[in-house]
C-alpha cells in the first residue's frame, strides 16, 4: 500500500492552480527536446535550459518533450510561453493524477499513467505522462525520460512514414500507443505470475500461497483501476468530435480503443481467476486438515482399545482370592489370546476406516 | 491461463498499422476459394497464389475465402486490391482479435471468433475470423479452414434457396450464424461437463474435483468474455442503420442477436451453478471433516474413561497395610465387577452419542 | 440441469427460416379452435386437420389457438395463409426461444414461456407459448393445452365483459396476464419450499439439507431468467407505441408489467433469502463441529491427568530397597489419598470448563 | 417469510380490473372522514356508510379519507362516483402492491407502503396507503387508520398555516411526509437491533446470534426492496411535470425524495454493517474452535508423554533375571528421578506452548 | 454504529420547512463574519448578534460565514432577510443532510459534509457544511468553525490572487476544495490505518484482527456513502449551465469533480483490499488451526503406539503357569528390546511425518 501509486498526494491549504512539484525529488538537469518535422525534413535539438525560438511555420510539426519537473519555473515558463491554464500547470506539476482529458479553447490537455513493472521487486510503477496537443505543437511531460519515446523520435527520422505526413494528434496517438503498449507488456508478466500461482496452488501450496495471491489481487485492482480512465479518455477522443484531432486520426484511436478494451477483458479474466484460486487455496488446505485429522483419528481408533486391553490386564485384583477375579492371567493361552484378541480389533479399525476410504 | 485465446499479443514499438503476422507459423500453402452466384448461376474456383480478375458484374455476389495468414505479402495484396485501410490488414493478419465491427467508407469490417472444444484435453480455442463487407462481395479471413464455410458453399450450390437470391449482407450472416451454431455446440458439451461436476460434487467428490470446479469456471469466464462482444457486434449491425446491410438481412440478424443472448443467458445459468457447486464441495468436505471428528471424539470419550478405571485397578497400593488401600482387588467379585462398572460406562456413553444423533 | 427448461436447442447446420420442429415428438392430433366474436355475437369452432375460411368482418375479432405443433406442414399453412416471414415459423416451431417480441409489418410477434411447476418431482417446466397479434386477429400456439386458455374462452362466451368490446391487444394481454398468474403461483411454491428450508436450516439440518438450497437456488436462478425478458417484453408492449396496440390497453399492459415487477423483486428477495440461508446452514454446521470438538476435549482433559495419575501409581520401582521409591504406595491412606486426589482435579477441570461456558 | 409483506396475492383465473377485496377481513365498519378546507374555512365530517353531496367550489379543497377496505361496494359506489378506471379500484382493494404512479387522464394514482414496526415480535408491517390526486381533491385509502393521518387533520384545522394555502398536491405530499417519517422511525429501531448485534457478535455471540443475523438481514431486504419503488415514485411526481402538481410543490416533493435517499443510503450502510458482522460472528467461532483445539493439544502433548513414562516403569519385566531389565526400578532414587523427568518434560512442553503464544 | 455520522435524524410529526434545530446542543454564541472584498479593497467584521446592512455594491463580493446554528432566530432572520424558502432554512438547521445541491430562483444552496478524523478513537465526524450561493453573495453556515474557512479569509486578505479577481461562485469552489482538501487528509489516515492491518494480518494477527477489519470497512462503507453524492454534486455545479456560476468557474470545479473521483477511486481501492485482508486473516487462522491439529496428530501418533506397548508389558499374565505367558519379561534382554522396540516405532513416525512435510 505504501507504495500505491494511485494513492493522491495534495498541498493542503493552497488554492488551486498554485504551481508545486508533487512527486520524488530530482537533482539531474531538465531535457527539452525539441522535434520539429515535416514530410520533407526532420530536426531534433536538444536543449537544457533556455526555450528555443519556434518557428510557427504551417506544415511543420513541433514536439516538445520535455523530462523532468522538478525544475518548477522551466515548467512556469513553458506554460506562459504556450499560454497554459494554471490549472493545467498544476496538474503537470503534480504527478498523482488520475488520466483525464480536459478540453481549453486553445488545446487539449491530456494525463495518462506509463506503467512499469520492476521485476525485482515485482512492484508496479505508474509515471505520469502529460500532453498539451494542438494544432502542429504537443508537448510531453515526464518526470524521467522513456525509452518509448526515443522509438517514436527513431520512427519520425528513419522514415518517411505515416508519422510524418500526419500532425500533432497522429503523434499524441503514438504516445497513446506507446503507453497502451506498455500495458500489454505489464499484462503479460502478470499472467506469467498468474499461471505460477496457478501451479503453485493447484501443486504445493503453503502459507505464503495466501499472501502471495493476495498481492497479485492488489496488483489487478490498481492496474483495472488505471485502464478504466485511460479507456474513457480514448474513447472521448475519438467519439466527441474534439478540436485538434483530424478525421484522419479517427481510426487509429478507435483501434487504441479496442486495445484498452482488450487490456481490460484480460484484467478482468485474470481477476476471475486469481479469486478462483483463493477459493482453490482455501478448499485444499481444508482438505489438507481433512487429512491430519483422519490420520489422528486412525491412530487413535486403533490404538486407544488395544491399550485399553493391555489396561484390562494389568489390573492386579486377587486371583488367589476367587476364581472370578481375573482368570485369564492364569490360563495357559492367556497372553496369546489377549494378543490374538488386539490383533482382530486392530484388523477390524483397518478394515472399517478402509470402507469408508480413509486410507 | 498459458492457452488463454483470450489473451492478446502485440508487437512492441511497431507503429500501428504495421502488416505483421501474429499467429501459428505454418507452411501449408494460403487457399483462396472464389464463389461467385447469383440467383441463376454459380461458380466455385479454388486457387492458391494469384489473385484472379474479379466481374463487378451487378447482381453477382462475389465471396473470397482466404485460409491461412501466414503468406503477409497475399495478405497486403488482397489489401491493395480492395483498397483497405492499414489498420484492418493489420487486425487481420494479428488473429488474437477481440470480436469487433469497424465501420469504413467503403466497407464494414468484422472480426469474430470461433469457437472450438477440443474434447480430448478439453481445451477451448478461440479462432479468429475476419469478415469485409461491402456491395455484393464478402472476404472472409481464416488461419484454417472451418467445415461450416463448405457447408454455406454447399448451400449455395446445392439450391436456389433465400442465400442465392440475397446479397453479401445475408452471405455474411450466414458465417455468423455458423460461428452462433458453433458457441450452440460448445455450450452443449459444457453442459455435460457441469451435470457431470454436479453429480461427482453431490455424489463423491475427491480433493481433484475442487480444481475441475476451478477449470470449467475459467472456461466459462472466457466463453463469457468472448460471447458479449459478439453480441454487441451483432447489435450494432441491425440496430445501427449501416451501409451495406439492406432492411431484408435485418430480421436474420435480429434473430442471431436473439439467439446470442440465449447463449449469455446459459452461459449465465451455467456459472451461477457452477459457483453454486463450490458452495456444495466446500459444505460437504466440512461435512466429511465432522464426520471424521465424531468417530474420533466416540471413541475417546467411550475408551479413556474406561482405561482410565483399568489403569486405576492396576496401581500398586499396598493392601496389606491398610483395609483402606484398593480394598476391591481382594473382593470375591472385584474383577466382575470392574468389567460390569466399565460396560455401564460404555453402554452410557453410546447412549449419550445416540441422543445427539451422532451415530 | 438436464431438464434446464432455458437450454436452448438447434439444429446445427441448417439455414435459419427453416422451418424444423424441435420439441418433444407427439402423436396427438393437432387442435385448432377458432373463436370469433363482437360484442354482440361469440362462435367458438373446434377444427382438427383444415383451416376455415374467415370472415374478415370488421368489429369482429378471431382468436386461432392452435395446440400442438409436430405437424409442421400444419403450421406452415398457418404460416403462409396469414403471411408470416419464414423466421416466425422457424420460432413458433423452435420451442426452446427466450421469451421476445419481434416487430414485423404486419404483425406482432410475442413469444412467452408459460412456467409450470411439477409438485411430485419439484421440477419447474417452461412451456412455450408463440402469439401472433394483427387487426382483429390473435394467433397463438402451444405444445400442449393449457386450461388457462379454456378460462379464456369462458370469459369470451360467458359475460359481456370488457374481453368482449375490446380487440385483439387486449385478448393478447390476457393470454399474458395467465402467463403472469401461473408465475405468481409458481411463486408461490417456490415461498413455500424457501419457508419449509428456512425450519430445516435453523432447526435439524442434515447433510441433504446443502443439496436442497443448491436445487432451489438453481431454480431461482431460471426464474429470475426467464421472468426478465416477460418484462421487457410487457414494458415494450405499452411503452414503444407499437402497431396493432389501442390505446386502450395501455393501462392493463402497465398493470401487467407492475405485476412482473412484483414478481421480480419477490424472486430477488427469496434468492437473497435464499442465499442467507447457505450461510446459516455452513455457520451452524461448523458449531455443531465445535460442539463435537469441545464434547472430546473436555473427555480428554478431565480423564488424561487422571489416567496420569492412575500410571504413576502402577508403576513397579522397588519400595522395599529405599524410602524415596514411591512410599504413598505403603501409606495407610494412600489410595483414598490417590482418589481425593483424581476427584479434586476433575471436580478443578469440570469447574475452569463450566467458567468458559463450554457446557 | 410466512409474513413477507411484499409477498403479492393474487386472484387466479380473474379478468383483471374485477373489484376483490385482497386483504385480511374485517369486521368494523367502513369509516369516511371528509375534510374540506380553503385559507378562510375548515369543516371535517365523518360518515359512515354514504357519500357526501360534495362542494366543487373554488378554492376549497377536499380530501375524503376511507379507512377500510372490506365492503367492496362502498370502494365501488366512490370508484363510479370520481370516475375511476376499473384497474385503479382493483388496485385499491389489493392491499399487496408494490408502490407506483399510474397516470390517468383525470387523476393520479398512487399507492405507497406504510411501514409499521411491531416491538413485541419484531416484525415488520407494510400497510399499503392508496390515493386519487385530482385538482382539489385527494382521496386516501386504507386498511385501518393510521395516527399520521389525524396529525395530518391536526395541522388543518389547528393553524392556517401553508397546509391550508396550498392544494391537494400539496396535502398528498403531506401523507408522503408521513409514511417517509414511518420510514425513519422504522430506521432507528433497525439501527438499535444492528447496534445490539454488533455488540453481541464482537462480545459474547452464542449459536443464536446467527439466526438474529439472518432475521435482520432479511429485514434489511424487504425494507430496501419497499423504499426503492417510494423513491422512483417521489422522483416521477416532481420530475415528470405531471398535472395536478403544482410548481410550488416541487421543492417539497424534492426534499421528500432527498429524504428517501437517506433511508436508502441508511439502509445499505446498514446491509453492509450486517453482511460484515456475519463475517466476524464466522470468524470468532472459528477463533473459538481454535482454541477449544489448543486447549485439547496442550493437555494432550503434555500428559501423554508422562502417561507413557509411567507405563514404562509399569512394565512387568523380571529384574531378577537379568541387571539389563529395568533396572532403575531398583535404584535408591528411581521413583523421586522418574518425577523428576516427568517434570521436565512438563516444563519443556509447557515453554514450547508458551513460545508458540498458544497460552 | 452509535455515532454513524449519516444516520438521519428527524422531527416527526412536524410539517416540512418547520425551523427546528437538529444537533447538538450548544451555548457558546453565534459568530456572524462578513468578508467584504472586491480586487481593490478587503473588509473582515465580526457580528455576534445583528446583521449589518450590506452594501449590494457592484463589483463587491460579500461572504457572510455563520457559526454555531443552536440559534434558530438568528438563522430565521437571515433566512427572512435573503429570501430563503423554509425549506432551505429547516435544512441549514437539521444537521444530518445528506450532501445534496437545490436550484432554486434566487439562489443555489448546497450542502456538504466536512469530515474530521479523531486521532485518538478513531472516529470519522461529518460536520454539515451549507451555502448559499448568489450573485456576488455566498452565505456559509456551520455549526462549529473549522480553520479551512480561516486560511480562505487569509488568501482574500493576504494576496491580491485570483480570489480576489473571481465571484461568489469562485468563493463557494474554494470552500467545496478545502472540504475535498480534509476528504484527502482523512484517506491519507485510513491508508495508514490499512497499512498497519495489512502489516498485523500478514505479521501477527490476533482475535482482535478481526473487529478491526471490520470497523476499518465500516469507516471505508461511510466514507464512500459521503463522497458520491459530494462528486455528483459538483459534478451538477459545473455541467448543468447553472445560473450564478460563471465559466472561469467551470474549469476549477471540474478540476475538483476530478479529485472526487480521485478519492472515489482510492476509496474503492482500500476497501477492495481490506476485503481482501479478510480473506487472508481467515486463511491465515485456518492455517494457524492446521498447525495445532499437526502438533495434536504428531503427539498423538508417536505416543500412543508407545503407551500402547508400556501397557502390554504391563500385565498381569501368570509367567509361572504357562512358558506361552508373556516370556519376553523373563528374557536377559527383554526390557532393553522393548525399549528398542520403542525407539524404532518413535524413529518410524517422524520419519513419515517428516515425509509429509508436517514439521
Amino acid at each position: 500500500m505504501a507504495e500505491n501509486p494511485l494513492s493522491p498526494a495534495r498541498k493542503m491549504g493552497l488554492p488551486p492552480g498554485s504551481a508545486i512539484y508533487i512527486g520524488e525529488r530530482r537533482t539531474s538537469p531538465v531535457t527539452l527536446t525539441l522535434t520539429s518535422f515535416s514530410p520533407e525534413f526532420v530536426e531534433i535539438a536538444t536543449l537544457t535550459a533556455e526555450l528555443p525560438p519556434f518557428v510557427a511555420e504551417s506544415g511543420v510539426v513541433n514536439w516538445l518533450d520535455i523530462v523532468g519537473l522538478h525544475d518548477v519555473s522551466i515548467i512556469e515558463e513553458i506554460g506562459h510561453r504556450f499560454n497554459l491554464h494554471p490549472l493545467t500547470v498544476e496538474d503537470i506539476l503534480n504527478t498523482t493524477q488520475r488520466p483525464k482529458l480536459d478540453i481549453y479553447d486553445d488545446y487539449l490537455f491530456v494525463v495518462v499513467r506509463m506503467p512499469t513493472y520492476n521485476k525485482a521487486d515485482g512492484e508496479i510503477g505508474l509515471e505520469q505522462v502529460s500532453m498539451v496537443i494542438t494544432n502542429n505543437l504537443l508537448l510531453t511531460f515526464q518526470e524521467r525520460g522513456f525509452a518509448a519515446m526515443d522509438s517514436i523520435r527513431a520512427r519520425i527520422t528513419g522514415a518517411k512514414g505515416r508519422i510524418r505526413r500526419m500532425g500533432s494528434d497522429y503523434l499524441a496517438h503514438s504516445v497513446l500507443d506507446a503507453v497502451v503498449d506498455c500495458y500489454f507488456s505489464l499484462l503479460e508478466q502478470l499472467e506469467i505470475l498468474t499461471d505460477d500461482l496457478e501451479e503453485e496452488v493447484i501443486g504445493e501450496s503453503t502459507k505464503e500461497t495466501i499472501f502471495r495471491i493476495h498481492k497479485l489481487k492488489t496488483k489487478m485492482t490498481l492496474l483495472r483501476k488505471s485502464v478504466w480512465p485511460l479507456r474513457d479518455l480514448i474513447n472521448s477522443l475519438y467519439r466527441d468530435d474534439l478540436p485538434f484531432i483530424s478525421d484522419a486520426a479517427y481510426p487509429f484511436l478507435k483501434d487504441l480503443a479496442d486495445h484498452t478494451i482488450q487490456i481490460i477483458d484480460s484484467v478482468e479474466t485474470l481477476r476471475d481467476i486469481i479469486t478462483g484460486l483463493l477459493d482453490v487455496y482455501l478448499s485444499t488446505a481444508s482438505n489438507r486438515m481433512n487429512e491430519v485429522m483422519k490420520v489422528l483419528t486412525i491412530f487413535a481408533a486403533i490404538f486407544i482399545p488395544l491399550t485399553f486391553i493391555a489396561g484390562l490386564y494389568g489390573m492386579n485384583f486377587n486371583t488367589a482370592i476367587s476364581p472370578y477375579n481375573m482368570p485369564e492371567l492364569n490360563w495357559v493361552y492367556g497372553y496369546p489370546g489377549a494378543l490374538l484378541l488386539m490383533l482382530a480389533v486392530a484388523v477390524g479399525m483397518v478394515t472399517v476406516f478402509r470402507k469408508r476410504g480413509w486410507f
